[in-house]
């Protein structure tokens, strides 16, 4: 999916219809990650069409819309743009107005909080607040969880590229590979979601950190990667360095880079405990997908692998 | 929403039943963030009874499912179990073989992905691919945007706290605070969905940056925060960092808190462009949102306030 967003000015946001194509209507009365998110996996599934511009798509993220004027507003304007709405909206009333006006505009309107969260009701034995996030008299309490998630996040920072190899036996996550295998993104997101990660850049000629093998192995990641995708992306990034003739050379040379790699597969091999994540045409996503699976399995051992959280 | 995760050793990610609470699957045959995410959402509907733990909840997450074995093997194991199931699959027979073994089972079940698949597809007038993320055949360029959102991170990282202010220039969004403020995650946060983030910390006693006043104040963010809640986040910080008599008593005591939090509003009132934004209460997500949308806003005029990307 060819994505380009607003902060590269390529698009003017308040006037799409010029464009072409379709629109997407995102509404929320909170953030709108969640239709966001939803609706790009959706997107996922029409992308054969999307990337080569067979039916273009825009979509457009209203975000905070907690009055009901305001949300008359927008379905209004998505029935004159020919848009669909996908909407969020946690109190009842406001999801209902939201039904009836797009029945009466005639907007395809989709409802994606309602449905699971009515599930989700009748699974408890309770009722739905009917608070959005962020409405007042909300307990949103600073929880053991939202610290341990910042504590991770700065830790992650802090070891990026092989910095304090001292700290190694403290990540919960070490990731290890050549470079442009995705360990620095894919750091960040896994610290997200809570893990202490450090990543340790395997470079030929170089030793990799004696606490690298001193560390529990069962908390080491190898990140692996075909050669033709590593050096289209080690272009890129020289292009962005800037780095020209030499450096550039020996960087995303074909022949180097198959060497780097049998490098780092050796190592591997000397460290079976170690899983190979192969990292080719994997989103960050997907690879933390991946990564997080197997440390949950070792980590518990269960015959159905499943990562679990209590609420 | 006090939230453990398995990575604290805190439950045995097998054996939820002896537990008590209520389990939900959540079901992929992708990375399974997406039913997470909107599951995360729904339960906030439920908060006021998750917190003082009146209904205990569990969510467990099954990635990467893309045969109908494994698949059964869950939806049945939820029946035992008692767990409702939450799922996205792409395939429709899948999703249909999922739908007809809750039925069979009486598992109550909620498909996340069909309705708003089908709804976009009406939209476009074309039918989606069936084909999961990840699935052979599928066309997984490294995006413009791919590499886009790698430099941001990799660009955010470098300019944590204030390192390197000659880079302020380059940033597109800068974002500056106390202490505590949030400022590291945040930055984290936008960078990853695109935005190069510097942050500058605001220490009393240390002269901000010239550059802060340098660059275009449009990309000038200011971060402010209840000073009890402040005080409750620095003493948490203190623990962390093991900080011990001097050092605690001036980062953590209420009179230095109130003070540089003056000086803080000081220097935002003397640069009136800097929207300021209050953080007190807010998840990183839900100040993130706010500071796109003005972010957006400020770029684009719009009548209607939307954050728009095409694909
Ligand atoms: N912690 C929460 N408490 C209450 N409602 C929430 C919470 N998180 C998300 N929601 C609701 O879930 C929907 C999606 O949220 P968002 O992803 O912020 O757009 C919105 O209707 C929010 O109001
Ligand atoms: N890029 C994509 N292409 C095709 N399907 C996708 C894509 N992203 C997500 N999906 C589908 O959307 C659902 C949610 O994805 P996930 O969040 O990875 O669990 C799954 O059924 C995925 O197969
Ligand atoms: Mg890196
Ligand atoms: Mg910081």
């Amino acid at each position: 999916t060819v994505q380009r967003e607003e902060i590269d000015d390529e698009m003017d946001g308040c006037d799409v219809t010029d464009e072409g194509g379709k629109s997407i209507y995102m509404v929320s009365d909170g953030t709108g990650w969640t239709a966001e998110h939803t609706v790009t996996a959706a997107l996922g599934q029409f992308d054969y069409c999307l990337v080569d511009r067979g039916c273009p798509v825009s979509t457009h993220l209203f975000s905070g819309i907690d009055d009901v004027e305001r949300l008359m507003e927008i379905i209004k304007q998505a029935a004159r743009e020919g848009a669909m709405v996908v909407y969020t909206l946690a109190e009842s009333s406001m999801a209902e107005s939201a039904r009836q006006a797009c029945k009466i505009w005639e907007v395809p309107c989709t409802d994606i909080l309602s449905p699971i969260t009515e599930a989700v009701a009748n699974h408890l034995g309770v009722s739905p607040s009917g608070l959005p996030r962020g409405a007042p008299g909300r307990n949103s309490a600073l929880s053991e969880d939202y610290f341990k998630r910042i504590e991770a996040i700065e830790f992650t920072i802090k070891q990026d590229d092989g910095a304090l190899p001292q700290n190694l036996h403290k990540a919960d996550i070490v990731l290890t590979g050549v470079s442009r295998t995705g360990k620095t993104p894919l750091s960040i997101y896994l610290a997200q979601k809570g893990y202490k990660v450090a990543n340790v850049p395997l470079v030929m000629g170089i030793k990799a950190p004696k606490a690298l093998f001193e560390i529990d192995p069962e908390k080491v990641f190898g990140l692996t990667i075909n050669p033709v995708v590593l050096q289209t992306i080690r272009w890129a990034r020289a292009k962005t360095l800037g780095f020209h003739g030499e450096a550039k050379t020996s960087y995303s040379e074909m022949d180097h880079i198959r060497k780097e790699l049998e490098y780092a597969s050796t190592l591997f091999a000397q460290n079976p405990v170690w899983p190979v994540i192969e990292v080719t045409g994997k989103a960050i996503e997907e690879t933390a997908a991946v990564i997080l699976r197997l440390y949950q399995d070792r980590k518990n051992r269960c015959s159905m692998p499943r990562i679990s959280k209590r609420y």
